[in-house]
């Protein structure tokens, strides 16, 4: 099963497409959505153009996305909450299950610890996918580790 | 010129399309986006289809929305935040420019005060637009006072 992880953010989202072969996960693709346009209400377009290229490409059976939480600067949080609402309708007009989970989730799947910094989790992605390179921003590892959290609760539903 | 304003919810979406003759602002039609499943992400699709049909069907010139704005309740916020989003892509896929207000702003276009409360905006705005009866819900006198504002706004620049 072909899991597209995403990590929404105000001026970068990432992503990272796992592979689910039983249970083995293999790293098909990872990287940022392309947007340059410096206009907010244009980058909006462009991410939907994006992300709308990227699952017509790569054809996902599910996504995951990082459920939208308090942030610290709640200028940035509404700016990613208008991203993730964008990325939320495209996913559903491509009629692909979005799974939603929250940052402590997606850190205990990655790293066993629910407050694990952002390092540890980048670590163990690499690790989990067996992969010496990762790439080293934030936003893709994040993106990474939240496929892999679908795909661990997938295995949970298969244990019952 | 026919203006659509906007007041994005969390659960209702409001509307207002004014049309501007010279300085008359006459009312065309004004209500709620039509919303009605239960389902969080399903809303967001139900959102942009209903938003993409008032345009095609009513052809505004011009839209003009709320900027996103600190409110008490964080929660709602992120969600107002996420269909400020698809209404933002919706606007711009249709090539309409979509200018964006403060609450302060539109306030005081309609009342002259940055301060007023939604009693004292419907009561304006129904004045303003010189109509007996007026729609009784906040989101719908809101959305016409931001159409208000784009319309005064216009009449300035043609003083400059």
């Amino acid at each position: 099963m072909l899991i597209l992880g995403i990590d929404p953010g105000s001026t970068r989202t990432g992503y990272g497409i796992i592979k689910k072969d039983g249970n083995n996960l293999r790293l098909i693709k990872s990287g940022l959505l392309k947007i340059s346009s410096k206009d907010k209400q244009q980058r909006l377009v462009e991410l939907a153009q994006s992300f709308s290229g990227l699952i017509k490409k790569q054809k996902p059976q599910l996504i995951a996305i990082e459920k939208l939480f308090f942030m610290k600067n709640i200028k940035t949080a509404l700016d990613v909450a208008q991203s993730r609402g964008v990325l939320t309708l495209i996913a559903l007009e491509h009629k692909i299950p979005l799974l939603e989970y929250s940052p402590s989730e997606i850190k205990a799947a990655a790293t066993g610890y629910g407050l694990a910094d952002k390092k540890a989790v980048a670590k163990m992605v690499a690790i989990i996918l067996k992969v010496d390179k990762i790439n080293k921003i934030d936003d893709v590892t994040d993106a990474l580790a939240t496929a892999i959290t679908a795909a661990n609760n997938l295995n949970k539903n298969n244990f019952l």
